[in-house]
């Protein structure tokens, strides 16, 4: 019986590294009856099924998401949209939705627009977890154990649908918190978006120079974990910046001020101040980073 | 007979990670005679000592070097000039004189100011290796291989003394070439020294946020890596942005005008220009990016 099963039938829209992944890890834990996949790209649908990530495809969204218990919604940010419209209409009452965003404001938005106000069984989440590779072919289960993941449930989501979702990723090994959207959006612009865009820049920027070629050829190793991030997918990183635009802008900035600090510390030959820095960032990344 | 190896006497001044990695990685291939540990700080020195990294210590400098047949000279670069002051006049007729300094231009210059120009046994060097963890105890020999070594020899450099420093490197494992010493600082600007610039900026940046204990708390992996050489050593690191200061505010300057290039994107909505950035910057990490 599926409904014996945490999850009866789950249908994962949007069937690429975080989808996939928390469908095997459900699969895995023997917590879903069974995954549905739906999605645009059906080469992507395909391999999904043969991997074993999903029991079956379906192409018809409206078709996939009439038959599920939860519905994740696994797609880019700026197809956020499209999607909550193709399937508003075709949601079962008892349905929970809920989506794996990394910015939660636009989502919350997004659903608005479509639905007039949040439905109760509106569960906004996001996974932090994932990697500079993108792909079902990528996915793997283990991806959100000891990870943490923010749900930032709304006044009108219900708390059935709120423990629905928050269960679904502690089966994965995640750790689950709350947070409100605002506060959730501004904190993850500090320390994911911005260090995106600082890579993507700086990698960029030193690709246009003439010696690129010597200069790529001369990085070593920290210069490799630096812009690890700097490979991942452009389409999904471009949504985000214009998701979370205002909180991104805010960081970017405030970020492009303290460097231009530290550039007058070195130009005025501030030893003092330039140590300042240096000393008090070595100690906030060795005594305040917990993660991990 | 010491004789009979690459190396019969080395004395490394300063014996910290690179210094100490370098001593037994010879070790290791029993390319030297007898290693002798020079420096200021005894309990690192005694430490090197217990540890087999050297022979011997000897905290008066210039008695080290008398005997030496090579002298590396592996101190921070804020220290470069005050080593070659102690120990010029004790260098014996045939020793090698070589550094490990992170900026090549500092260094020559220090050189000249002491010896009033660049003596022949004089070969200034950069192995490109490193991690963000200092000192004696985390050295290892296999720290060089695969890694690159830039020489960076000047017009008065005598070829036997060029030979002896790329023979010692490559027996370590690593790559050794030669490059220019203005070209060196600028390389390394960009791929090194900036950013460490752009690492300490953003940690320090991102410490003095209020919620900046919930900030570091919801960083992932991604963040992780991107800040790791915010470890790295200020004292260090305070020594490289000034020894290099020209070449580093050029490239800091540089990345702040294109980084204010995709800020301005972003306000603009211009997505076009945002996904060509990102896209550029992938394409360039994934493919020109070949160091191992």
């Amino acid at each position: 019986m599926v409904d014996a099963k945490p999850i009866g039938r789950l249908c994962i829209v949007g069937v690429g590294l975080i989808g996939g992944s928390l469908a095997r890890a459900l699969k895995r834990e023997g917590a879903v009856g069974e995954v549905i996949g739906a999605g645009r790209r059906e080469t992507a649908l395909r391999e999904a099924l043969e991997m074993g990530v999903v029991d079956r495809v379906e192409t018809d969204w409206s078709v996939a998401v009439s038959q599920a218990d939860v519905v994740v919604v696994a797609v880019p940010l700026g197809a956020m949209f499209s999607v909550f419209t193709a399937i508003a209409d075709h949601l079962p009452a008892d349905c929970v939705l809920t989506d794996v965003g990394s910015a939660k404001g636009s989502v919350v938005a997004d659903v608005c627009r479509v639905f007039g106000r949040p439905p109760g069984s509106f569960v906004p989440a996001h996974p932090i977890a994932g990697t500079e590779k993108g792909g079902v072919g990528a996915s793997f289960p283990e991806l959100f154990r000891n990870r943490r993941v923010i749900l930032t449930p709304l006044v009108e989501t219900d708390a059935g649908a709120h423990d629905v979702v928050r269960r679904m990723w502690e089966i994965t090994g995640a750790e689950v918190v709350d947070m409100g959207v605002e506060h959730h959006d501004e904190v993850l612009a500090a320390t994911s978006h911005l260090p995106h865009m600082l890579a993507y820049a700086l990698v960029e920027s030193l690709a246009r120079m003439d010696d690129r070629a010597e200069i790529f050829r001369y990085a070593a190793g920290g210069f490799r974990d630096f812009t690890r991030i700097a490979s991942s997918d452009p389409a999904m990183w471009h949504d985000i910046c214009f998701a979370n635009r205002g909180h991104v802008l805010e960081s970017m900035g405030r970020f492009h001020r303290d460097l231009e600090r530290l550039m007058d510390a070195i130009k005025d030959e501030n030893s003092d101040v330039v140590m300042e820095i240096f000393r008090r960032a070595k100690h906030a990344r060795d005594n305040l980073y917990f993660d991990q």
